[in-house]
């Protein structure tokens, strides 16, 4: 594996393999009555943030401490950072802090690239603009996988705003990456104009599609990209978008409903939908934890195995 | 015990006094060179304030790292909430990450409540609008039985804004629960309507009750509702309400003067007699620290000793 | 050494140099496979910050973790302290929750030396108003004896708004202690008017000083001091007091160049010369560390030793 996760793409299907395993090893592990591995013990984990995210930076806490890490919680705002300092300079502030490993969520694209520049340790992406977030993409992988085990084939439809979706665009290079076909549906407003060369089908009939897919993960609608250029009104996106009970049932038997999260309920999912036995959504968030233990764990914890030494009491 | 503490009457009294016993040998144990416990190491308490109380939110968060629980800190402010999240879908969310633990502070009555309804961890209420705030009664009782032994029998007033206290009527529900007598103390405007149905004397003349208090509890004025309709000027309520040093004369001399913190000096109370030996007010502080570390241990440390496994170091 | 740091005065020759030393030792060992000593276990250290410094409190809090001290991160915004809770109550507050140390930040100069009236924990000034920053000074002077070795009589130049830098007035106490000899150069209104009673020369002319320089302290341009009344414009500052590429070349050749951070590049430095191997902006920020711990050590470690027990798997 590369020393950072910036994008879907920077892993190989054995890469992507090795990480799903391993979270499914620590997944097995905090299962149990061991709640906590000594493995980066020592390691400091700092998690920058120039977006407010809380779950997304909670779930990166919960999984550094319960790999015994010391985590540091940075938010840009009110620090340096909004007096002007620049992201290079921050970089090299927590470089020379002896920061292990760096996880960032940055409005720009990019941001995260330019940062491994200039630091020693792990940078990981966790959201930069309208870009990449891969470990959201590897949680659902390992979601996936857990439901319907190889994703080989298997027919994934992602649901809503492509154009600005970068759970949209992780999934994709990362799903392909593991063999599965993937349909993107959206109204053509919302679809990017590069999507040519992405790896997946593009269809604007959601109904057309839902009877083939295999897993339908709807991504949230954004209230402030809604606006009367797209779409008339958030309830005509609904309809026309939005995944309700007859929709549900328009999916094959074994088909799961997938959503990232914080859900719109009413909006592109319907709470009774939300709720049902199909949806993972519950679970996808219990699986970000054990997919980032999984990411923290091979960037930054070198040659020890990740199970079998625990924390002793 | 409950797996939760939402009310303070969620707590019989071989409940209350295992919380007070249990908080007594805690706070011996950090007195000494011991200062942490690993009974609760590899749990995962999170601290969920919808409300500032860097206080409460400190003293639950020293608490869990004295029995090195890992305590992951959310603020609603600037999360996924503000973006219109619902309580349940936090939950869920809390749920999902694996939270032994969920400390609640809230501006809704009740939100604690409706917390328990959707996570398998325990749900502590550490202040939900007017409603309830248990750990601060336990934390007063507490105090009041290092002070003057058992509770029983002993004539407790609680002075001030009784109608919006949260504090009041946790404390009146375990005192009456731990066998104390009883009296709040207002203005008729800040007297509930229900108070009938609490198991207290009310009266609305201090100084009358004065002499025969072991404990005179003052709470804090919140200026935003001193207004007009309740009393003519801050002044006028000080001089009919506030604790100075001529009432406090009047106490029996055993009596001890009490408050939940932080206080507006000069106004509930007068600045020497907050700082009187008779004052428990920085006491109540520590204690607070110790009988949070029960309630986690109670709640969360299943079948372990408190005591008697210390961190090696 | 005394019980707290407030001022650079508080330390005497020896004092300075054991902190040098122990922080020495520090950085020896978190270069190794140890990143973590068990020194503080079971010490708690509150950063108490009154101002925004994400940096600083990053950097104690590193410090803090890396010798097993518990972190409480208590900021005055949205706090009781908001409310308008004084500083004695918050200060009783934190001293009953039992807080080893107090890392304090405050914009009023004084108020860590109010702090420690009240407070039995040992106060760690982190920066107060114009006054002083005990800390930066330390992780300077460390900085400086790593590059140059021992101090004594090196000729060290600290250059901008000395009237209002706390980094400058504990720089100047500190580095005379150690036998330095400190020159401070600004425009004429930005020098305190009692600089005729600091242990330092006072220059108008950057350029007349740079030559027999061995370190260049350049101190950041607070834009909202930079108004009319001091300089015209923030170019003509940085044309006469600023570093640039040319002022650089005129420093002897073992000189150095040193800056607090945060950076205005192109305003007090240019970004080549930030950039250079002269520049040793990065390694302050990782001595930094360092040196807190030395200090974090020494105030609050009583009389175990800081190395040699090292954190078991």
């Amino acid at each position: 594996m590369k020393r950072h996760l910036i994008s879907a793409a920077d892993l190989t299907k054995d890469d992507a393999l090795l990480v799903l395993d391993t979270a499914e090893e620590l997944a097995q592990v905090s299962g149990r009555s061991i709640k906590k591995l000594p493995t980066l013990r020592g390691r400091t984990v700092v998690n920058l943030f120039y977006e407010d995210s809380t779950r997304t930076r909670i779930s990166f806490e919960a999984a550094a401490k319960r790999l015994s890490a010391d985590v540091i919680n940075f938010s840009a705002k009110g620090s340096s950072v909004s007096k002007g300092e620049s992201l290079k300079d921050t970089a090299l502030t927590l470089e020379a802090m002896g920061a292990d490993g760096v996880v960032i969520r940055h409005s720009a694209s990019g941001a995260p690239h330019r940062l491994a520049n200039w630091v020693q340790g792990s940078v990981i992406n966790a959201g930069d603009g309208t870009h990449e977030h891969p470990t959201q993409a590897l949680l659902d992988a390992f979601t996936m996988r857990q439901r319907l085990g190889s994703l080989d084939g298997r027919r994934v439809t992602i649901v809503g705003d492509i154009l600005h979706s970068r759970v949209a665009r992780s999934n994709v290079l990362l799903l392909d990456t593991l063999g599965a076909e993937v349909t993107v549906v959206a109204p053509p407003t919302l679809v990017p104009v590069a999507v040519d060369t992405w790896p997946c089908e593009v269809s604007y009939d959601l109904d057309a599609v839902l009877p083939k897919s295999d897993v339908i993960m709807m991504l949230r609608v954004q209230h402030e990209r809604m606006n009367a250029s797209y779409f008339p009104t958030v309830r005509e996106y609904s309809r026309r978008y939005g995944l309700d009970g007859d929709r549900m049932a328009a999916l094959p038997e074994h088909a799961i409903v997938m959503h990232p999260g914080p859900m719109n309920r009413g909006v592109e999912i319907a709470a009774d939908v939300a709720d049902s036995v199909r949806s993972t959504i519950v679970e996808q968030v219990a699986n970000g934890v054990s997919a980032r233990m999984a990411v923290l764990y091979l960037l930054l914890g070198g040659s020890e195995p990740a199970i079998g030494k625990e924390v002793s009491e």
